[in-house]
């Protein structure tokens, strides 16, 4: 931790400082330069309640965090890239891992026909919303049981791995049985409760980063699911919201180099919810896997323009297939499968 | 609901489009323009599940919304100002409230000085973290069960009310037990679950703006609590996050006369959390007042520089009676008590 | 500045991060902490071109700034409170002024009506743009020349002085003869040569803070202006762009006590573009004098649906004078005349 | 245009605004809803100046354009994509083009070094500031008119056309004289004088967008140049500002394919300024080829460590040599050149 002193801070004061820092558990190293001085303090900043405390004393101008806050999912802790295992699958190795379905499970017909057509273009996990955060009350809100034991019956029909959303701590339980993933969506990235009740199932988890989320705090919200003993975490980019209004959200793809860089986990990205325009998806797609993303999350329907939710951000499983087709040259390209 | 067609849209799709109004519920009524055709359909858009799948069809350019989107939090609908009661106080009455405390319940000496001195300078409420969320699992989590009972005990020594902040649906009774307000956090503001819970204590609810939350959406996430059946609830503004670093939050005052327009319900300002300096308090609570807020909810300690928690952002007891005095002259300018 | 390297940097990297920090003028003190080194480097900072390429060595971590990069705007070099004076005016003395006027000079009679009216309800400077940067190149530009001549008559008319805004260098000396305040423009808040060239003026400069720009970037805009020799600045906050869209912008008044902090200069509040809605301007002023700001500009118009720019947050000749009168309490709370 | 009554307007309020939309020139439609009443007003917004004035009357709760603003720069006036042809290249067609070279000119070897060897990496374009705009005014800001003959030296040693930075309406015949492309920063975006200034010119003009630009002001600030009579110009995306701190600018790649399908002319990006960080350049790059960039604009310094400004995102130029290689399969997956 750096403290900087105020210019003409009197010895009394940067005594009194250095009082405290060692009472904080630090050792203070003073550096007297022209017009400041400033102070370097020795200790362990990650399980240090809160240096910015320090702030409120006069005579300190700024104080400075030297430590990364993030333990468990840094690259610093654990040098090695990591991979989840998710029912025979590896996210994160050579092979891009493609999640496909609908928004919402409306009903048998629609998700089985959706599951069908994407496993045979390619896909590996199924996706399906359940139980779904809606801005309004008075849409759609999901099917709940009803429909998670439609993506288990999916599943049993296609061998595709189920991924879906956890909304609730009095859900864990039922959302564990029948999901192989348990999403986090943006909306909960700061659900603090959440994520450790999703991760105590020791289910992989996915999380979505928040729309206002930075990658400091996204990383910080990954760090309660490892601290909770489960390391099977992946990443989610789905776009963060800026002033850009012609984009529900601004995709941002930079994301999944840092994220690779910071940490050993594996990068998802979501360019259905990223961008929110279906004619954009598969330009995402493309840029996302260029830039390193380990697996895509596209939403498909057999019929967008009956989608219950979410229409206009969703492929035709047809669109969807010739996406597939076009994405092999830049995975080719990345040097992946 | 007005559609827009592309430049160029035939005949035969405008028709398409037409059948497909009706099919969703809507009367489609055509204005052929110089360029384009615009649709206006009529119908209750608020019950609609999802007016942007329109979209999807290739000859529509864009769809917009007539209606607003909520309903019972709207002064559309309630013309009348609310007041919400809690515990023989009045929210959005002429008296402007005043809700003051540390930002965690720490220990029965920190809160019930600090409880002590807030009621003799003029407070009414008391606040006080029991249950916290904190960025990083490293970081202070609350005393739980702990902090609600002193909180308990303080408002027997001191009449003052009690709001507390609800982190999980596992703790929405409990909370309830001792809270005499609600408070959803601004990371949780669209956790539409646990708003539902609290709803269903019949408690007040206070409802923080979440970081990036558009006024609607914060306005449709207040619509769960009043369509649950409880309509004591409070908005509170709290900043939202931008690009600028000189404050933890930029504190959107022109919040306060939007939402006090467009619904009926009482409109907080927390400048702790707004701003994040303590330093900012004193001017943000005066321009929060000039510009219409019913109530302030501030943190204060006893002693800022060994808060477990955001110290850097908490006013020390005499800071505090020194601002109330402050206050006066503004609130009468803005003839309230 | 401090040098931060990252974990198992080896001694010989750190020498030669010695002997780079000695190259670059600075004289280096290392701390040795358990997981990092962190070097203390002494020397003037803000001579010095770019400090952030130390990052280039990859032993790097990271870099940080000790000094603020401000010198002549900034408080640590002038602690006495700057007043600019402006025709016989005082901007930033007790006396809050209001500048008020059309959006656009439209013609002789709409900018004398205004200007009559004003002055009459209290204003001392008359606000008109003669040169006006418009979104898109079908709208309306502004009437040049001849708008200035009509400012210039409203002056003798009325007594009030002008402002008004400078967009080209071409144009500098034309404005600066007719204009008592030249304007800077959100859009050419880092037009660094528009600000050099009209610091050159001598006239007062009321610097505009750019849609995007950090109160750091702003400062440092307004360095610009007092490096070329010219003191007599203003800065005025007018809104910053974020994702709400319930406003055209959302207005930063927790910048206004923090730039009279940082800085001696006088801060103006421009509600007019912060909110872009007249509803609103009301609010934003009393939220504005409470919170310390030493002027007002405002849009007025005699008619604001006939405006030929920028309509719907201009306010009438007779809202202008019922909010003169609404403010007097408020001014007076903030002890300012 | 579409104008949203309130509801309850009453009959005479309507026939107020049907008189007051004959009055600006467009034919009022009627469509009573349940609870308002919609009307279409028939006519060419893109001349109009201002719509949104009619929100000043207080029956009108709001006002939708149904039209775009820009006309020129879009693909619905000029369906075919456009070509932009440079010194014997051609911007927009098949062959992806590659602008490199430093940040700003230093020196005659500094920039030959360079030329050389980005020329021979297979760049057909060299960049290199002359002007530089600086946040603060100590920072170093650029060699002018020396700058611009090196740039012209090194582009009759190496045959590479010549990008460079307009800054100031004095130097454009200065810059025009020199440049090949002029090249309009994300600070002057919306410098509408200069945009007009260096569209006289006739020479191609690189339009960067602003920091917090949005896509349709960003196409508007394109009308500008080609309502001057300039049609060769190309926008550049350089990243935006959000709150994220890890990378300088959000690079919203989105854009690409946004822009593309706005507007017929040819995009760029930015990966340099757009991520700010050296270590993120290839996976941009990687990102810009696979969402459709027709060139990619890359700063390049032989020794980033001693770069007189931004060093820490230039690459050297064995890195850029290395970048090059390493696109070849990306542009070939694109299936361009």
């Amino acid at each position: 931790m750096i403290i900087v002193l105020k210019p003409g801070a009197s010895a009394r004061q940067e005594r009194e400082i250095f009082r405290e820092i060692h009472r904080l558990g630090y050792k203070p190293h003073p550096i007297h330069g022209v017009a400041r001085t400033v102070i370097g303090a020795i200790g362990d900043e990650r399980t240090h309640k809160t240096l910015e405390t320090l702030t409120t004393w006069p005579q300190v101008e700024s104080v400075m965090r030297v430590q990364k806050r993030y333990k468990l999912v840094s690259r610093e802790a654990h040098e090695k890239t990591s991979v989840v295992k998710v029912a025979g699958l590896e996210l994160g190795g050579r092979k891009i891992q493609v999640m496909a379905g609908p928004c919402s499970v409306e009903g048998e017909k629609q998700l089985l026909t959706t599951a069908t057509a994407v496993a045979k273009a390619g896909a590996t996990i199924l996706r399906g919303g359940a139980f779904k955060p809606r801005t309004s009350p008075y849409e759609f809100q999901g099917l709940g049981l009803k429909g998670l034991k439609l993506l288990a019956k999916a599943r049993r029909e296609t061998g595709l791995a189920v991924i879906t959303e956890l909304l609730s701590e009095q859900h864990t339980e039922m959302v564990a049985e029948y999901a192989d993933i348990i999403q986090i969506g943006a909306r909960n990235a700061q659900n603090f409760q959440l994520l450790v009740s999703a991760a105590r199932t020791k289910k992989p988890i996915l999380l979505k980063r928040g729309l206002s989320m930075r990658i400091e705090e996204w990383l910080l919200a990954g760090e309660y699911v490892l601290s909770s003993g489960n390391s099977r975490l992946m990443f989610c980019e789905r776009g963060i919201r800026t002033f850009e209004s012609y984009t529900r959200n601004t995709l941002d793809l930079c994301a999944v180099p840092i994220v690779k860089a910071e940490s050993h986990l594996p990068v998802v990205v979501d360019p259905s919810q990223g961008a929110g325009r279906a004619d954009l998806v598969s330009a995402a797609c493309k840029g996302a896997v260029a830039m390193g993303s380990d697996a895509l999350l596209i939403e498909v329907h057999p019929n967008p323009r009956e989608a219950w939710s979410d229409g206009a951000q969703q492929l035709s499983v047809d669109q969807f297939a010739q996406l597939m087709k076009e994405l092999k040259p830049f995975i080719a390209a990345a040097d992946r499968e």
